[in-house]
């Protein structure tokens, strides 16, 4: 894995301060649990709240979570004052979600000044073993703080 | 489009248990608006416990509507006694998921015994006027219903 | 399908033109079909070098025509002086790719300034019959003309 | 990297046949360069033949061999008397594709009796320096030999 170097010394506060913006990692119960340059873990405990219907954790968590860590794992070398927005992603969900605890991590493949790819592994923690559970492959866009924010609707 | 004939004459029945199984679904708040052979849709009122860093709805919300959407269509034109997972999917996020209510329509593009490939359109609504915010690829598979699932856990 | 309006009204002039500058193409034997404001048509003859192991069409060659028509539906709605890059692309293979002759056909979904996300079909032709064997979902992005393009290389 | 026992003693046997029969292969100038259980490795020359409007190497061709590259990543932990199909793949272009000589690799992230999922990089390699040029997530699946395989259409 390459090493990179981040262009915004503040990336981690950077990068925490937006985790703590997103109601819906509140809503999920997911937690930022490692910030590195290039790479980014998601930690979230199981909760019935979150199943599918076989009580497993449901492919929207697993999701909300690798796509959370390639995003931060693609802001962490950004500009500061840049901000990150998914263009899209593609996710293979390769055994149940079945575990007391998941964890992604989002490493990033190619920073780009606009464009940035990355990839994230997800696994079930179970009893103490890991199970690799979903893969994801994404598209990253760096933006300006978005004008039209609708910071209101967040009070 | 395609029109198809569902093999299980109670697939509507069969879908609406299995929707209402989904714990996410309904901590998302979402609703099955809408369930044809071969085309199913789902709807999501804006919350705030859904948001991302700016305001708007998280992607996770909208894909997990988006692959609800395409699961279920894909069901309705299975065999009874069989049940949907998602094998894969990709989603563009191509705007802002900027409105007060959302709605998900996943299509059947190609039936299989074992896999079948649908799409989905997710959109914005919002004074009157829809906007495209997401379009979704997702390939899902037709398995027998799993012996190890954790019913328990959902009591 | 939505109705597009061309910022360029040569754009049908600039698309010949860059197909015929393709190499890949000549050599796969693939042909501009049609070419309409965010709609593009590949066709392509079936033929004994494009075959995989089993005798079918080779993915390679349904990927290619499928790409193409993607970009070069993007290209079409795009400003004059712009040129097209393929950021990335899922593609599912639907069916065999059993037929004397095949078309790739490319809309655009949303054009953007930047990014334009399209869709595309492929059909095999056979014996008057038509059969849906890939769909693809992709990414494109406009660029200024690449500086450092290898022209004495095609010489 | 995991590291996979293969079902089947003969896999690189089966492989190097089944490459060899693949006139697509040949068409391009691929070359099997290295098989081993899991992990395919495939190289392909920059031709003029292959290139598309810059003169870089065309997306069909990277694609081509990552392709190639996860089919038979997946067929090396297939039991013997199993064909592999590509069921979809997703792959992004993070560089112009310029150079003398391009190696795919691909590798087996969880195979499955049905489904395997795969990724694979490529590499574009010049005056002695490697750049990565793609990366690709597919989902591949075990068939036996098709019945109406068209073997008189390849002599």
């Amino acid at each position: 894995m390459p090493s990179f170097e981040p262009r915004d010394p503040d990336f981690e506060t950077r990068i925490r301060d937006s985790f703590a913006q997103q109601q819906m990692m509140h809503t999920l119960g997911a937690r930022l649990a490692a910030v590195r340059p290039g790479e980014v873990e998601i930690a979230l405990p199981f909760h019935n709240a979150l199943t599918q219907q076989h009580g497993y954790l449901h492919a929207a968590a697993v999701t909300a979570i690798a796509d959370s860590a390639c995003g931060y794992a693609a802001l962490s070398l950004m500009e500061p004052g840049r901000e990150v927005l998914s263009v899209e992603f593609k996710i293979n969900l390769v055994a149940p979600a079945k575990g007391e605890h998941f964890v992604a991590v989002g490493r990033v493949l190619r920073p780009g000044r606009t464009l940035t790819v990355c990839t994230a592994e997800v696994h079930a923690e179970q009893d103490g073993a890991s199970t690799l559970i979903a893969v994801m492959q994404a598209t990253m866009i760096a933006v300006s703080r978005p004008k039209n924010q609708i910071v209101e609707k967040r009070a």
